[in-house]
């Protein structure tokens, strides 16, 4: 039997994905709680022929579409097989065996995964006991050995966002580090640092089409730099590995622009109802963000989940990273009140 | 401007995919050319519904479906964002930076590139002068040092193939490497190793739905090994790469199996007429194992490649691999004619 790298034998045991999903209130994975637009599965059915399948991916066109849609050049947009291989490109790009990756603790656990693969030197910094974000230990974290900082904004699991001004002399203080900011919820906090890749050479900043837009199963993000960073990008990453149905769905997607603003306002109409509901039951809840809400439930944060589970509600057990703490998606406001119903029957 | 890794640098100049296929009679890479099976889409328009695509990819089902029609254990394959990422993942298991890795000349491009993005220490064995498989000189290039070996067979772009038997010396010699045998075109040649990774902890086997089930779009391939190796594969990915929508249709497609039986008899039928045709025109062409033809046009390659083109029939020239050598895609029978008559009013 070969034996596998020392990277991978450290690698922490593979975990499969959760399964069996479908039938219940998911509120544990962040997705879209409705679904899609209806235009993608219509543009689907009428684009999805026997012929079109065989085909190889072309990008072209949906890279112009798409460029226009965030307001970048063709040249700054890479799309990727999900915000997952954004990650991945941008670490196999700029991160060799013992280069310095600066995490934050908790945050979005791929960073971590694809930055081991590499085996890069992690350097960690915890977020404040409020879940704020801890600036001033980010910027003495930073050395000029740093190579990359993944940041989550706002993060995930906690919430919490940092504000566009703040993570200037982020930039500022890493010139030689691939900086990203993950911006996977932006569509809920609405604070993007997207325009100022024009301005900062190690800025990348990620989008997905798996959380707002509801493409979750189909795979598709893009990862914006400066053109001559892209450039390295596209030659790190494998050139047919985002599938055509990913791209074909997500001009659709773009084009219905009422159906993400509509599902914005409804989502943030629920995070309140939620964060009143929680607050009755004088649960502490950390301010969000985003589409989803970290609250305490103490030593009852794993028979809470599983308890929960039973009555057909999914929620994510984040004990393990927050002493106590439950995560719920937020959906629609019918979906909040379902959730704190079945919560208060069994607090 | 932060500094690519130097392996990065190194690369070869991305080179966008080609694009603009739709309309013309694509010769040139190796795809079904009549398109997937109906079934395939009949399944896609009945599953894919605005709920099912926004939930993070389920596997566990289609596993237990693929591992059965493959005859192999749960265990011991693993789902790969077509044949790419289990190149990728291989690579990223086994292959630390400045590692053994030995490849044959010309193969499959994406091998050199992962191991090149891997920092590896690549050893190239070149084809006979007829194409036929190098295999004492590959056996004389395995090392105790060499980490792993990349082969496809049948090969691409030559069309040649090695018998699985002759693989077994391969295995014995390299205990201690990862041997990838990739089978993209196994259906054309009838030849597998497949079975044999019981007995080789050694082998991996790496199928695809890009070729003869028309799915290239889609992006779904499987790697096959003895679990203990899958279970480091699985360590060394990321655990959503695979798209929901090919695996809905890899279920599909397998289930028609007189799809692939008759697509397989007429790329048969089809290869013999255009070996014949080529031989009626004095061109010299290889013999093929799989689903295309390597035939020599000397110096004509590129203007024979650019001729065809303008009159719809798509080809790969390769002569930058193999002197004066063009690809053509075998398809159906009819389409073989088309092609050989556009080239006898060109030759």
């Amino acid at each position: 039997m070969p034996e596998p790298r020392a990277a991978v034998r450290k690698m922490d045991a593979y975990s499969p994905p959760t399964e069996g999903r479908r039938d219940a209130l998911r509120l544990d994975f962040n997705e879209n709680t409705v679904g899609c637009s209806n235009a993608v599965i219509e543009c689907l059915k009428s684009t999805l022929t026997a012929d079109a399948l065989s085909i190889y991916p072309e990008y072209a066109e949906a890279k112009r579409e798409l460029a226009e849609f965030f307001g970048v050049a063709e040249d700054e947009i890479l799309f990727t097989n999900g915000t997952d291989e954004a990650i991945q490109v941008l670490i196999n790009t700029y991160i060799d065996d013992g280069d310095e990756v600066v995490l934050l603790r908790p945050s979005y656990a791929m960073y971590r995964f694809y930055a081991q693969l590499a085996g890069a030197a992690i350097s960690e910094v915890d977020f404040s006991a409020d879940l704020s974000f801890p600036l001033e230990r980010l910027l003495d974290a930073i050395r000029p050995s740093t190579r990359a900082i993944l940041i989550a904004n706002p993060n995930n699991p906690t919430g919490t966002g940092i504000d566009a001004a703040s993570i200037e002399p982020i930039l500022e203080r890493a010139p030689n580090a691939a900086v990203l900011i993950d911006e996977a919820y932006f569509e809920f906090s609405g604070v993007t640092v997207l325009p100022r890749i024009a301005y900062h050479p190690n800025l990348f900043v990620s989008r997905t089409f798996s959380k707002v837009y509801g493409m979750a199963a189909m795979r598709f993000g893009c990862l914006f730099s400066q053109a001559g960073n892209v450039n390295f990008l596209h030659k790190a990453q494998s050139p047919y590995s985002v599938n055509t149905v990913a791209v074909l769905a997500a001009r659709a997607a773009v084009r219905d622009r009422d159906y993400v603003r509509d599902y914005v306002c409804e989502a943030l109409a629920a995070r309140e109802i939620i964060c009143n509901g929680l607050r009755d039951l004088a649960i502490r809840a950390y301010p969000s963000q985003a589409n989803f809400i970290l609250f305490k439930a103490g030593h009852r944060a794993i028979p809470v989940r599983d308890e929960l589970r039973r009555r057909g509600v999914l929620v994510r057990d984040r004990s393990y990273e927050i002493p106590g703490a439950v995560r719920v998606t937020v959906g629609t406001r019918a979906q909040a009140h379902r959730f704190l119903e079945e919560l208060r029957s069994i607090w």
